[in-house]
């Protein structure tokens, strides 16, 4: 199979993350912060080492601010509702999945509103400024993608970020798509809550996402329980992670993140981005060559993009080019990717899109064979 | 080691269950209900039989009901958060878990009130009957845990299910400490929604939980974001699973849970709770015996109790028992377990206690070891 669905989740993962989930179930199977026995400490130390990886590579303020969740929807849905109250305005972009526009939406019911930053492709000055110019005197927040999982667009975090700083603003981060392959300084960047996912660009099995608090946000829950800690109290306590980890937490998961994110500290996330980015330009080569292709965006290049490209065979369904290219033993996906917000942003609302990411395994092989195969499907 | 802290969760688990993960990540690596190709449709087909399987189990209605949590604890704040409204009242037992206590506590500042009924071991009559006298006009459920996580004392749910029967309430349960060792039928008992954790009598890893709802019950979400459905919607969709599903799910722990019920399914929880219970009583009538241990229950039966014991050593603390435990190699529990309100109701909230309970893999070798330990500690 020639796996182009990274964006989704990637696949293969490395080796040493079945190791380590293996280790979880095997060697350290206790639970976590809930025992004083030999084999529950041990546990404890492996959780902790993979705050400690996550804290450095995203310089966070420490490991205890590095929070486990189920995926990333659940860490922005902590942030957005841990951090908004009644009559607070929060601005977000235009390119949105629905892990960020379906949680706004619900909280609209609450008194909590929201405008919309038109993001421009390769104009970040014209993106920042529309940023700006939706400040309200209660504005609270700036929520955004790091990169568009549909259109592979890049947003200027590094400068979106200085602006809540001038501003005084909250600012999250939703890092879905760029974790692992771009950098991300959750303190030069001004980052207050950076969402991640463990699966995709950290090579952590599904089941793994984290929530990364900068400086002196206290969020409040949206779930609470048994926390390990300070057991004798009926309410949450205040110290981190403690307070936004309730029940137990996914020790093999978590185990597999690690070593994912050691995988990715070891090939660096330059080396990727460059790989990945390479193949992504080879690919768009061939398929702006091709007169029957349609493509939304310009050639992707690493200050402006994400290695992903959404395509279209003109005058097929993204679904039925998709179940071609699975015929073919290529995975792609077709659709809105969850994100209707994008798709509004460039005519492909209605239609969709097939969308490709390679991944630090993807090979020329597997884009040469996905070009010929597009090639002969759209003759 | 000497495991007895299966209270907190199972070890070691079934080699099936580690097989099935590794497969989860190896096989069928692609994320379930995304994509359109042949992994990701294979994915979706692994999703789908855990949730059958589990739907047997518990006698749902329908495999669409089972919806997948990180753990027990979100499944329990997703059904009351997801039901009670401004103004409703709910009733609990005087044993509850930080899991439902912590949830109400906060509820509380929402306008939704609570009363607890207090439990009286091996008197079922008067238990239901202290439940009964609470409803009040306004009473929209009973929430209680099938056993209690501290004591082992089991609840009459099939009586308290028939109460909310004729008094119109809904009837969440908590099994965190019964799934998999005593019969749970959700019709039967007239079950409105389970809340279950993966990883305890059900043999999954940790980081899996479910909430499985009977009957029409909408639930309101907690939690919003990418379901894969309904795409084009900023609004999270009204069908089950997905509505209660947003972002990705944690697919090689379901597929491990699937293969830990299939391990309780083949072994029978009749069958898997006689052996426990056997080892229970043969260390109950060990500890008893021995007049420097001081136990807070009767002797556990099978109508009244689940296989699980708390006690202390007079005169020494919980935690130091443990250490001692700890480093002969005998892994137990020490402390409230995340349960103050039940140690309110014994007398033990100050001291604590040791907590040991065994898996379907306990022997009596490994009980008769636990025991010669703590003769030689409390001489």
């Amino acid at each position: 199979m020639i796996y182009l669905d990274n964006a989704a989740t990637t696949y293969p993962k490395p080796r040493s993350v079945i190791e380590a989930m293996k280790s979880g179930i095997e060697k350290y199977g206790a639970n976590p912060g809930r025992g004083s026995f030999k084999m529950a400490i041990a546990a404890s130390e492996k959780v902790y080492e993979c705050r400690q990886t996550a804290a450095e590579l995203f310089n966070a303020d420490g490991a205890e601010n590095v929070v486990f969740t189920l995926n990333c929807t659940h860490a922005v849905n902590m942030a957005l509702k841990g951090i908004l109250k009644r009559g607070d305005h929060v601005i977000t972009s235009s390119l949105e999945h629905n892990a960020v526009m379906r949680p706004l939406m619900k909280l609209r019911k609450c008194g909590i509103s929201h405008s919309v930053a038109r993001v421009y492709p390769e104009d970040n000055e014209k993106t920042v400024e529309n940023f700006r110019k939706l400040i309200q005197p209660n504005t609270k927040m700036i929520i955004c993608m790091h990169a568009s999982n549909v259109f592979g667009i890049r947003l200027p975090i590094e400068r979106i970020g200085e602006l809540c700083r001038q501003k005084h603003l909250i600012f999250v981060v939703d890092a879905a798509q760029s974790a692992g392959i771009l950098p991300i300084d959750m303190k030069n960047m001004n980052i207050s809550v950076l969402c991640l996912p463990g699966h995709k660009g950290l090579y952590g099995p599904a089941g793994t996402g984290m929530l990364i608090v900068n400086g002196p946000i206290k969020l409040d829950t949206i779930i609470e329980g048994g926390t390990g800690n300070n057991s004798a109290q009926f309410v949450q306590p205040d110290d981190l992670p403690e307070r936004l980890e309730s029940g137990t937490i996914n020790l093999p998961g978590i185990m597999g993140l690690k070593a994912g994110m050691d995988f990715v500290k070891e090939k660096t996330t330059n080396r990727i981005l460059l790989h990945e980015m390479v193949l992504m330009q080879r690919c768009y080569d061939a398929l702006s060559s091709n007169p029957n292709i349609e493509l939304y965006m310009p050639k992707p290049t690493k200050n402006y993009f994400v290695p992903l490209i959404s395509f279209n065979i003109k005058g097929k369904d993204c679904f039925e080019t998709a179940d071609i290219l699975s015929e073919k033993d290529i995975a792609t996906r077709a659709g809105l990717h969850c994100s209707p917000a994008a798709h509004k942003c460039f005519n492909t609302f209605e239609s969709g899109t097939v969308r490709i990411c390679p991944s630090a395994f993807s090979t020329n092989q597997d884009i040469d064979c996905f070009i010929n195969c597009i090639n002969n499907i759209s003759k």
